[in-house]
């Protein structure tokens, strides 16, 4: 792992804004070393104090995007909202600040298919996988959402939510991955009439228009 | 790519038959070219005579098995029937195929996540975003489905695809990813009463218990 020594920060992330701007630009694979080391206006030997080499520089990067999307997912959930709701709005902090992240987001694209990158964020993922696993179990019991197995469904809801971010990536533009989104996640809402709740069958009904 | 050469066809099947094997016991970056000659009781000559290299092989076993599944998805469509239904049979032909994989389908866990295969898988994957998004797209023209995006529809829904199979693979068992996606599909469903189509507005409404 990267030193994380404070003596020095400055320099260091001077290295990751040059090195994240260059792999913006031009993709990862073809920036070296030297490149960034040059663009970042250390030496050589500044770059290996503090990374061990480039792979370990871009483990670093994408793990600060991944925890930056999931502080920002993280936050928009509020107490007193049903889970739903609290989804919706996690997804759609998450897409706000991939705007905010300007070239950043295209290292993140970038991110899930470099291989010499793809174990560590395998890791982020399955913590992620784990946190929606959490929300989706205790939102089950609760009955806010239809009964379906916890684990399959925090799966496939973050399967969901990669392909929508990549598609929004890709295209450049939101809308049509948010409705896609905002449909599915608000079909799993299981709302039953207040004080009339009917064991073995729950009626959905759909917000039509949430999306921003 | 490989040879397709009608000659010698019994020695490729089985160099093919004995990697699979291989890969799917040990994995594939564990095997060797060597290990998969002698199982199938060839000489290295004869495999170089059939593929260029490993990756080659793994190339070849990895799009035969994607056009498996292709063709049993595409077998369940049934002219009549309507399109959510299509693709909740589509769905259970593919998983339905896993099973009948056997050891296979550990390699096409394993194809995901091997780097030298990823490009063309991607290759595959786009293809069959492609066949998604025409399925949507008429699907949204008739009225079928809600209006949604196609093309962002199509590339979540293979993500839900791929993460539920992702899934099966892991736990062994069907039910719980089966449900959510049928689910979810399901939810997709624009139903008009007969004769009192209301433009706008699509009520939906959800088969429960599909799932086998």
């Amino acid at each position: 792992m990267a030193r994380r020594i404070p003596r020095g920060q400055d320099t260091r992330e001077r290295i990751l804004e040059s090195a994240l701007r260059l792999f913006a630009s031009r993709g990862y694979a073809a920036v070296s070393v030297e490149e960034i080391a040059a663009a970042a206006g250390v030496t050589k030997g500044a770059f290996y104090h503090w990374f061990a080499d480039k792979d370990d520089l871009g483990r670093d990067l994408q793990h600060t995007l991944y925890e930056r999307l999931t502080v920002a997912s993280r936050q928009a959930f509020r107490t007193g909202s049903d889970t739903v709701e609290n989804m919706l709005r996690a997804f759609d902090a998450y897409l706000g600040l991939l705007d905010d992240l300007g070239e950043a987001r295209f290292f993140l694209r970038d991110a899930w298919v470099i291989p010499e990158l793809d174990e560590a964020g395998r890791r982020d993922h399955e913590d992620a996988v784990a946190s929606m696993r959490d929300v989706v179990a205790e939102a089950v019991a609760n009955g806010e959402i239809v009964a379906l197995d916890p684990e399959a469904l925090a799966r496939v809801l973050m399967g969901v939510f990669a392909e929508a971010t990549l598609h929004v990536l890709r295209t450049g533009r939101r809308d049509g991955a948010e409705r896609v989104v905002h449909h599915l996640i608000g079909s799993l809402r299981a709302r039953v009439p207040d004080g009339a709740r009917e064991p073995g069958r729950a009626a959905t009904t759909r917000k039509r228009g949430t999306a921003p």
